[in-house]
């Protein structure tokens, strides 16, 4: 991960969205993440279920666990996450946990979404609000997401052997 | 950690609060959990947030991370988690993104749990049902909790120095 300074939403988007790619390389869901501080990148991933083989290894949670071990604090007050999925209610979870700064979204997630499409975390008196800001890029964040699923719709269509 | 075989939910949570007591002894709070699959616990973590500087580190997160390793897939439907705290959102979605088979707690959390006190992940279209079952050494695992909070109360109300 380079500690790129970028000056808009839709840069530090961008960048979320060539992580999410590049998970779909080794077969995850296209979802990436960048985590910021100052104007500098301090954790960067892309989803990684499928790779690890493990459950909690969403961009969001990887970044958060990154920047935590990075900064040596588990307080993340002073940082931004960009994400080009809303995130799921572990996600949510961890970034509340982590009392993040900021929360910035590209697609809307209407199967997991926990930041006002399945279900709003903010709406409980939990102990921080994310008040998440979506939208940025979304068109492009959902378009690497529906790409991702048709190609796999079809490898699932097409014969293994004309045999 | 040893690979015990135990009989009960009760024998497990009392495991579970042999780690929670653990978690105290390096300043955090003490909740602990232990995840069995066929009779033997496959992992079993204290909470570290504090220890480790990460925000992620609860115990029922670093129990589904070692579970995911050590059996090398993501999905853990023929396990049970024992925790002796109910889940946070956190961990409650970590729990539902991993097909989690049962889950057990000891005490309610009326500050943060997601298994029906400040909300209930039950209650939304999420692709897993935990169906959190409450109330094992209840009484238990609330004390470990109200002594840990009482001491460092006490602490806070000390003078450093009579000086």
């Amino acid at each position: 991960m380079a500690n790129m300074l970028k000056n808009t939403d839709q840069e530090w988007m961008a960048y979320a969205l060539t992580l999410a790619r590049q998970a779909a390389e080794h077969g995850d869901v296209p979802v990436g993440a960048v985590l910021v501080r100052e104007g500098e990148a301090i954790a960067a991933a892309g989803n990684r279920r499928e790779a690890d083989g493990v459950a909690t290894a969403h961009a969001e949670l990887l970044c958060v666990e990154q920047a935590c071990r990075k900064l040596g604090r588990w307080r993340l007050s002073d940082c931004t996450l960009y994400v080009t999925l809303e995130p799921c209610p572990m996600c949510a979870g961890a970034l509340i946990n982590a009392r993040i700064g900021r929360v910035v979204f590209g697609a809307k997630d209407a199967k997991a979404g926990a930041c006002g499409s399945v279900l709003n975390m903010d709406a409980y008196p939990l102990n921080h609000r994310l008040r998440a800001e979506g939208g940025v890029l979304a068109c492009e964040c959902a378009a690497v997401l529906s790409e991702f699923f048709e190609k796999k719709r079809e490898s699932l269509r097409r014969p293994r052997s004309l045999c």
